[in-house]
This record gives structure tokens, sequence and C-alpha cells, in this order.
């Protein structure tokens, strides 16, 4: 079924349900689903309402025309966006390929749905897989520091504006992302961290946990910001381990974790069901 | 915050939420909580709204009155009901306490919001417990067979009768409730049985799972229907086990889940965010 | 490291543990894991103890014969593989590819260690994906019924029986393999069903669970038998389901668990930590 | 069935295995559970045998005397138990009973086996739970600080002095134990941390949850040692919360988890399961 999806947040009061679907009805609009919370802490509305787009006699740039005054009024921050229009995605990966292979399967089968323009990794490794599955694929090589590293930023950061991307996925980029290019992405590129944060923060995650004795590994999708592994927490699962298990058994079982979260979390954002609020998330589940 | 809650259930199409947040609206309602589901097979419409009872100027009554009209509308079946006012509800249990005394310690940590009327029991042995609890304990010895048996239900449902109770739970109550007892509660009598269900319906589930060999044993909490372990499902949960389990280790393990999963559930349901769907349930968690 | 793995069963008595423990010593073998289980009811021991090849004098050949005659004192039923000498795996599947995708992928990622002699499909549709990954593809149709029926099991039996292979795995192979097939491969056949067995067993499992109207759906890796959908379990695990979860959601989700378990059970089996126990399993996990 | 459990740590080498099993069988020991563990990284050994009492001629006292030298010969850390004699317990309290009931519970439903000398808590709120359990309850006050604080530490030492316990488990203690009365029960001293540590160490982990907007929330089972929720973790799990999941709903749902972790552990401690191996823990569940 082909629907539009409502997405926005606004300042709490009576009747905003009320006005938006009144909206909505008017237009003869069928809703096939809608969720609402509001945070009685900072008395903030967030709401997503995904209506049949069959049910309606406009198209989506007319239902923006007839909506932004509604908004207006509401003091909305706000998007209408398309289930049939995927999302343009770019896929930023270093070596290890466990989350990029089940995202491009994932999209190959049709389970999640975007578009995926380019994937773009510091190294050849993957170019084979990528290219089998007919993505383009672009290497930037990362120097370790200096002037080159700046340039391949700069190179990475061109070759990104030119994908036009909705989303930035980095399906384990074992790079950190310079500040200025996170800023140009607030709220669109989406991470994949090894561990359960706020625990093991930063590099080898899987060697402090192991070192720390813990009893359950995990993983975290979240949205980049400046401060490293910082960001907004989209979704996190975990997996038990055991004494037995090395740092390799980590690894390994971490892997089934790190892709599964990656997925869900992806999914999520690409059906507009994430809302950021501050430096947390709203996930309309 | 005292708040109602509206649930319903109607016939789907154009408006509705429209329509019913619009007279919330019209009262000056706040809504602290929405939830709604379009059944695309059944075309059904499942709603329910908490409104902060704060920012209304009429009670529970005028609430009711005034909504009469919109309802018919709407073609609805649908109920109002005030946080405040906890459900009645009548416990049933045997000999094992682990459910009970589990809801007896939520309840009286405030946890979870009822007003225990009394416990039923066939047997003497949990007296001390609920009786501690301050609460009122009857015992109806239920004989194997015969009159005796229907002369023991006839007095149970004289008890039930006389508690008046909203909800009936059998917290581990190991005697199969005559259909006739059953159908004056329609939705009104959660159970927990001690599997995954559908597997293991009836007796000594642990036995029959030790048997099979399954890799994790459930509970799940559901309303009695006049056909066994049959009921609306309303929450389930799993624990895993390993091969050196006996079924000693299976039913240890499994009361863990049982508590759990018959906490959640009747949370739930005392909550009004249960919504029965022919066989199925529709829960607003 | 490489390592040899002595797997055995022999009726419970004092003094099984000393005995083996004092053979592998007295060759200078290091252990560097061991499992063993006594099951009290059926006075049966099941062992798996791990040797560190480096540690020996002796090849597999010369510690099988040395350890004969022990094994026979204590009326074992047992094995000796080596870890360096993975085991031949004979992949069948039907269109849908993510459990064969996941699996090919963990091989060729080294996360998971088996020989892939070649993939026996009904279907042409994943020739590409397994072409390449380097593996042989064969495609045998399988005809509704009748003589075609038994022709296309003649010759995927002849195809297997070509492979030699040590263990074969229906990853989503539609078919019901018929019994003159899975006798010729006791406890070596693999399959993954799409639900929690014993619940939802034969055809349609995620559409029985929709019906049903459970609240977690699940997997089952299991020994094929003669009889469908009852061979002993391997390993099991579920997920959370929501009401507004259509059955093209159940498959999805089921998707997850699916491949999952799979790669899990396959793994404990590829490993030798599965020992069959009737029609149940003894996993050192 | 009366057991014994033979437990213990030693450096590895060829042998070990062949030894306490050849000790055991010479004995006419009969094995009804045996775990090992080698660390290949510290070349450590770690083991727990369990043998029928019934099966050996000798009693525990003599039992010990017998393995002494071979213990002195593998250089080994060692003890051996009685199933028998449960462990005597101090529980430590202040004023969240969930935990406290949930162990009272399991112990008084035979569900976890120890002896419960008495309840030590800062306030006076629990007596009544504790008294109808016919457990002794102790309340010391314990001032903010100073020396009215040493001295209420020093009354509370003087007071699991004399309970002379084996194991003290504080079960939401408000309080931060001193350094001298840590020393004086080294791994004996089990905690639950109301978070998945190293998360939220410290104050008000819920909180600190709630502020970081973490998807799931847990319950860490350690042993106390001087460094505040810093010593080897025995067990951990976690339980999923939602955007709209307040930070009394984290707190609520925490509990559930609180109880499940503790009473998990401390099953695993009281059966001799759990070997301190630096900072880390093997847990032979």
């Amino acid at each position: 079924m082909r629907s539009y999806r409502l997405v926005g947040t606004c300042p709490d009061k009576v009747g905003i349900v009320a006005r938006i679907a009144g909206f909505i009805a008017e237009q003869g609009g069928s809703i096939i689903g809608a969720n609402q919370y509001e945070d009685t802490e900072t008395r903030m509305f967030y709401m997503r309402y995904e209506v049949d787009a069959g049910s309606l006699d406009m198209d989506a740039e007319d239902f923006r025309a007839a909506f932004a005054p509604v908004a207006r009024d509401l003091d909305m921050d706000w998007r209408l966006t398309e289930s049939r229009r995927p999302q343009r995605v770019v896929l930023m990966v270093s070596k290890l390929d466990h989350c990029l292979a089940d995202l491009l399967h994932l999209w190959r089968s049709g389970d999640i749905d975007f578009d995926p323009v380019c994937v773009i990794s510091n190294h050849e490794d993957l170019r084979p897989l990528v290219e089998w599955h007919g993505v383009p694929y672009h290497c930037v090589q990362v120097p370790p520091d200096g002037e080159g590293k700046q340039a391949a930023f700069e190179e990475t950061s061109r070759l990104i504006r030119e994908a036009a991307p909705d989303t930035i996925v980095l399906a384990r980029y074992m790079q950190i992302l310079p500040p200025w290019l996170c800023a140009e992405y607030p709220n669109r590129i989406i991470n994949i961290h090894h561990s359960f944060l706020p625990s093991f923060v930063g590099a080898r995650p899987y060697h402090q946990a192991f070192q720390r004795g813990v009893k359950l590994t995990g993983a975290t999708c979240h949205y980049v910001t400046e401060e490293l592994d910082a960001g907004p927490i989209i979704e996190q699962d975990v997996i038990r381990i055991r004494h037995h298990d090395t740092v390799e058994d980590l690894v390994r079982l971490g892997k089934e974790v790190e892709k599964t979260v990656l997925a869900r979390g992806l999914r999520y954002h690409l059906e507009d069901r994430v809302l950021v609020q501050g430096n947390k998330t709203v996930v309309f589940s």
C-alpha cells in the first residue's frame, strides 16, 4: 500500500491530535497507522501519521502545501515522506563486511526498502561483494594523519555530496568522521557501535568488555554527532557471553547482534519512525 | 496524575480519530496517551485514549454521557475507566504460591494497582501468607468429581459474585473452571499457563516439555474461555533450558517466567491496554 | 589451535572420567575443553573432550587405535574428529535465501568452519548467488507427485552420495524428504523449521502463528527423522511480535531468528557439541 | 541427592583432570556433575566436581584429608562443600524490599537453599515482613557522616561477626560499606547494582539511564570490593525500555530484572558454581 508519512514535533497543548486528524479527515485520508507521544517533562508533542495515499485526492506536494498552515499554527517542525520513494542511502564500510552484507541482502530480498546509491570504503576489499550487488563502489584511502587525512575526507565529502543521500550508514566504517562532515548531515548519519553504550566507548570495545568480565555484550545503533559514540541512541541489543569466550568469540557473537541492531535501527529510521528529542530518540516501533 | 481511559472498538472508516480527538479537545481534555490500531484485514478500529482528568470540567459520569452519542454514531463498543478507581480483583490459587506472592508484593509496594478483594483457594496452605497481607481468604475444597465438585464450584461462584470483581486471576489455580462459570466473566478471567502455548496444552506441561526436549520453556497469560488453554493470549515469554535440567529445574526456571508474564499481562489488562479481537488480543503496551 | 575432539556415550559408572582423562594424560595430551553429562534417569554418560593436537606424539589414526580398547571396555559409542578437517556439507534450499546467504557469508568470513561441497535446489533462482561464492550448484526440480517425484529424489540422492557429505543442511528446502532418504543420513540432516516446535508443525507455520495470536514467534533447528518436524531439537529461539504485525511481518521477523538459530545449531553440530539422546539432544555449548 | 562439591583452581598442566578424577574414582565416588575450564591466556585451570556423597565411604572431613596431598601436588587453591549444609547468609537491605521479598520467598518455597541467619537494615520498615518469615531483624541506623557513621558500621560489623555468615547479600542496601568491612569478607559479599555495569556506576543509575536515552536497562550481581561497583561480575541481564517510559517506569521495570539477576547470581554462588579469576568470574552454570 502506497502511503504518506506525516511526522512532526511541536509544543504540546490541548487539541493537537484533533487538529491533525481533522485535517487528514477533511482530505478524505484514511489513517493506517498513528503514533503520538506527549513528553510530560518537556511539554513536547511527537507524532507520526501514516495515511493511505490512495484515499487522498492530492499528491504529496499538494498535501504538503495544504498542511503547511496547520503546522505553522501549531509551531510544528515536520516533514511528509512517501513510502514509495525509498531513501537514498550511502553505505560506508572498512573491511569487516557482516553488517554491509546483511544490509545488501535485506535490500535485495525486499525486506528493507532503500536505494543504495553507493558504497564508500577506505579499503578495496569489499569491492567484489558490492559490485556483484550492482552497487557502485568508491575507495578513498584515509592516511593516518595530517593533510592527507584532511584531503581524504574532503574527497569523501565530495563523493557523498554527489550521491545526494538522505541517509548515511556507517556499517563498521572504522574511521572517525571529522566534526565538519558530521555537522553537514545532522540526524542523518547512522553508526553501529559494537558495545552496549555508554559502556565501552571508543576503540576496541570487545577487548574492553573482555577485560571487565561482563556477562552480556551488545551493540548500539545511534545517530552520529560531533562527540564520539555519544549521539542519540536508536536501538540496542545484547547477547550472552560465557567465561570461556575469548575476545575472538566476543567478536563473532557480537557480529550477530551488530547486524541485527543496525538493520532494525535503520529500518526504524527509513520508515520515519525515529524522532530526535535532544540527545534521545522517540521510536514509534 | 488522575486520568480517564477511553477504550473502544468500531468498524474502521475515514475520520474516526478526528472525531474522537475532536470530542476530547472540545471538552478541553489534555491527551496524555493515545493508541490506535487499524486492522486492515477485518477493517476494524481499536483505540485507547488516556486523558488528564484534571484538564476536564466534567466527572467520569458526565464524560460518559457526553461521549455516548459520538460512540453511537461510530457504532463503537467502548468503555471509560478511571485510573484512580483500581479494579476489584479476585485471586484464585491452589498450593503453589510464586505467582500469588509476587502479585501481592507488587500490589503492596504500589507497583501494580488493584484492589485484592479476596483470595479463593481449594487448599488451606496459603491462608497465613494472604492474611498477613490483610486480604480475606476463602477455602473451597473441590472434590475430584460428581456432585461435590458441582457444589464446590457453585460455592466458588457465590463467593466470586459477592466479591463483585472486575477481574478474576487464576494465579496457578489447578482446577479447570466449569464452562458456565467461565461464561459469566467473558474476557475478565485471566489465567497463567505454564507453557508457551499452543505447545503443551493441558496437564503437566513441564513434563511434556522435558519429554520433547525443547530448548526454551515458557509461560502464557491468557483470557479463559470454555476451551481449555485456548483463549486469547495476552502475554508470553520464555527462558532458556539446558540438557542437564531436570523436570524439577524446568519447574523452578518456569516459575520465574510465570510470575513475570502474569504480572505483565495483568498490568496490561488493569490499565485497559488489552482489547480482545476474536481469539486474539490487541495490546497497547 | 589444531585439536582432536573425542566424543562419546556409554553407560554411566564410577571411574569413567578417570579412565578417559587418564588415557589422554598418558599420551601427554593437553585438554583444552572438557564436557561431561551424567543422565541420572537413564544412567547414561555423555562426553566431549577437546585435546591440543600439538601436545600429542600421535596422529588421529594412532589416537583412534590407542583409544579403541578403552572405549571397548567402557562399552562406548564414540568418534574422534579433527578440528582442522572441516566437515563436508551439502546445502539444500528452495527460493528463500536468507539462511543460505547467511551461512555462505559466515563460511566465507571464517566465522563458521565447514566445506560447502555443493548446493542442491529445486529451483534455479539462487544459482548466481551460490556460484559467486564459488560453490557448485545443482538444480533438481521436484514435480508435485508420482513417478517424477520419486525420480527427482533419486537424482537428489545420487548427487548427495557423490558429494559424500558429513552433514546435509536443509536451509529452507521446502520439500519433505522421503523417509528412505532421511534414513540414509541419521542425525546428519539438519533442518530449520520456522516455528517454535512443537507449536505449528507442518506447512505455513507463520500463518498458524498469526491465527493463534501468539506474542512470540520462533524457529527450531533439529535433526531430520522420518516423522515430520519431530526430530531431536538442537537449538531454538524466539522474537517478540505485536498485534499490528501482519503475516508478512511475521515472515520478515522470523527470518532474523531462522538464520541465527540455524547458524548456531549448525555450529554446535560442526564442532561436535551435539550428542543425540533418544529424541533429545545433549548440547555442550 | 546429598553431594560433595570439590571446587578449585591451579596452574594448568597435563594430567590434572586424570589426577582429580582418578582420586575420586579410587574412593568409589560417583561423579554427578563435572566442569572444567582451562584459561589459555593465564594458563590457569578451574574446576568444580560434584560427587554423590552416598557413593563414598568417607565423610567430608575424611574426604578433605585424603584430597589435601593431591591438591598440594597440584598447587591447588580448593575447597570441599556439602550440599546438605546450606550456607549461612546475612541479608542487608534498606527500604526497597523487592529483592529481599523475592529471596525470602524462594528460600521458604525451597527453590533456593540457604540459611537466612538474619537481616540487617538501616531502617525499621521491613521488620514485619522479615519477622513474619521467622528471620531475626536488626536495625542499625547509619548517620550521614562522621563518628556516628563509623560507629554504625562497627555495630553492623559486630552483628555480622556474631551471625558468622558464609555469605553476605546486599539486597538493595543503599549504603556504601567501608573498605575495612569489605576487606573482611573477600568474594563473600554479593551486591545487586541496578544498572548494566560498567554503565551507570554509582548513585541513581536509573536517572543516568533515563538521561542517556538507552533502549535497555539492566542489573548486575557482583562481588563487592573496595572500589565501588567495580568487583567481579557474577550475573547480568537487561530489559527493554521505550521512549515513553519515565524514570519511575525504569525503576519498576528494573526491579523485575534486579530480583531475577540477584536470585540467579546468588544461586550460582551458593551452589559453588562461581570461581573468582582476578576481577572476573568463572561461572559453571
